[in-house]
């Protein structure tokens, strides 16, 4: 019952030290180690190198650190054995504390107080909306996008959800498929994309979704905050919506490219916010515990919790 | 029955025409107006010249616009009737959003990844503290302290609040008095203020309280928010403070005089925020709904509500 530490960035070892003190019965090694294949029954992966999974006939499951898990299907020899997602309430709160920031600065129009304060203005227009009358539209309603529109709806916000397939969610009106995705783009004034990174919502967030954005909020133009991945969005379109007010403001903490080369144009547009892909960090003591306490129940014979669907990919 | 508005500064004109669609059957005057004295039972007022309210044998009620009544007391004619504040969730609600939104930008530390952005830099440090891990402490605990205290706690914060007379607010560990001021301080990172301002406040927030902050928390060092009135703050000591790192980081939406002097070295000190005094703009129509409401109390005679203490001042 031996779990295997393979990630594919990153140092291994405060992970590995971090299992042996919370399964200390239990072997745990690191790819690289010398161990006996038949031995690995569990692994824990980031990135892992593709093929790297593949040859352990006793695997059981494999774990996936973040809430993330695009980075397992690059694997095309990815073993076929129950996976599971990461679900801890402190990656959760972080990501629900990073959007509730970034939808009230959006609001609250924090660049242009700032720009008056670079300016000595004291300038005011009383034209402050209030939350009641902004209206955040989630997109990915998951374990991260339902709570963050749940506290959004608890400060105040007029808050929805789109998902791809239906789901519902007390107090927060929820929109589904394609079917249901240019309604709920059209009463949004500030959009927060917290999807999954799948074949089908890949490059989602273009020129077409933005465009579908409301027009008719009391904030300046749709807004946008992406801190789900990189590749849902199409980044040379999101920065000619920038230019021609399709888009007013984005506030991105996933890029393309990561990290965020320095040429690109995106670090330097005056209405564009970047974070370094830090809106929710792993706390490695928490994630070690949750799947710490995966493995225990695997071992109970009771069923993992939060597994991943392979034809969806989420 | 007639109601004057009587402003100190501002346009009177869209009250008086507020008013008048609320109260249609009631006269509705402001200062200036040919009016006889005897006839005023009700005054609204705002900043109101001192002397201006003296005069009126049958006056039976004051309010004040706003949620500070501070400005009532510099009229030392100021005749002995009954006063209430506006309380209104609107109020309330923009207060604790701007609360809400510069509590988590300090602890997110956007100032820092703002300068990174500024330099190009793709810089992270794994030194993000969760909500859960930074301790807010919320002075005065009225109407707009007790929901700020509430929401930041319910986003994850660790909250306490600290009024002059003991309270209590469910799920909030509340400090009160002389006697409980340095316990509060002492667990508290970053300082939200939301006092009135009366003799015993005046100046309130100076060299010694700021000393008293915690040093030991997981946010850079302790930082303020002041959003109550600018005669809390003493602005040269404010300003030793930041610059020998008593306190780390200030954002201020009120001042000593406002608005603030272009000669204010604040205006340029690289870790404080200023803002116009618009943290809760009045929505007229919502103000002037609560102060009709409370007209139509008295003549119902039903006892006026949010009534303030000329004693305490509050």
């Amino acid at each position: 019952m031996t779990l295997l530490v393979a990630l594919g960035s990153g140092d291994p070892d405060p992970w590995v030290k971090q299992f042996r003190a919370l399964l200390p019965d239990r072997p745990i090694v690191k790819l690289g180690d010398s161990y006996d294949p038949a031995s690995i029954e569990f692994a824990m992966t980031w990135y892992h190198p593709p093929g790297s999974l593949a040859h352990y006939p006793h695997l059981k499951a494999v774990f996936s650190m973040g809430a993330g898990v695009d980075h397992l299907f690059r694997d095309t020899e990815l073993p076929d054995v129950a996976i599971a997602r990461v679900v801890d309430p402190d990656l959760t709160n972080r990501m629900s504390e990073y959007v509730i920031l970034h939808a009230l600065s959006i609001m609250r129009q924090t660049r242009r107080y700032r720009e008056q304060q670079n300016h000595l203005q004291w300038i005011d227009d009383d034209w402050q909306p209030a939350a009641s009358e902004v209206r955040v539209g989630v997109m990915g309603l998951g374990v991260l996008g339902s709570d963050a529109a749940q506290k959004l709806k608890h400060i105040g916000f007029k808050v929805a959800g789109w998902s791809r397939s239906p789901k519902s969610i007390d107090g927060i009106q929820c929109f589904s498929g394609d079917a249901g995705l240019s309604s709920f783009l059209a009463r949004t004034d500030i959009l927060v994309v917290l999807l999954p990174l799948t074949d089908e919502t890949r490059g989602i967030i273009n020129r077409k979704l933005l465009k579908g954005l409301a027009r008719d909020g009391r904030v300046a133009a749709p807004s946008l905050i992406n801190a789900g991945r990189g590749n849902l969005q199409i980044e040379t379109e999101l920065l000619e919506c920038l230019d021609d007010d399709t888009l007013h403001e984005a506030v991105l903490d996933v890029f393309q490219t990561e990290p965020l080369p320095e040429t690109s144009p995106l670090w330097t547009h005056p209405r564009v916010t970047i974070t370094p892909h830090n809106a929710s960090v792993s706390d490695p003591v928490a994630i070690a515990n949750a799947i710490a306490a995966q493995i225990k129940r695997v071992e109970k014979s009771e069923p993992l919790l939060n597994t991943v669907s392979r034809a969806k990919g989420y």
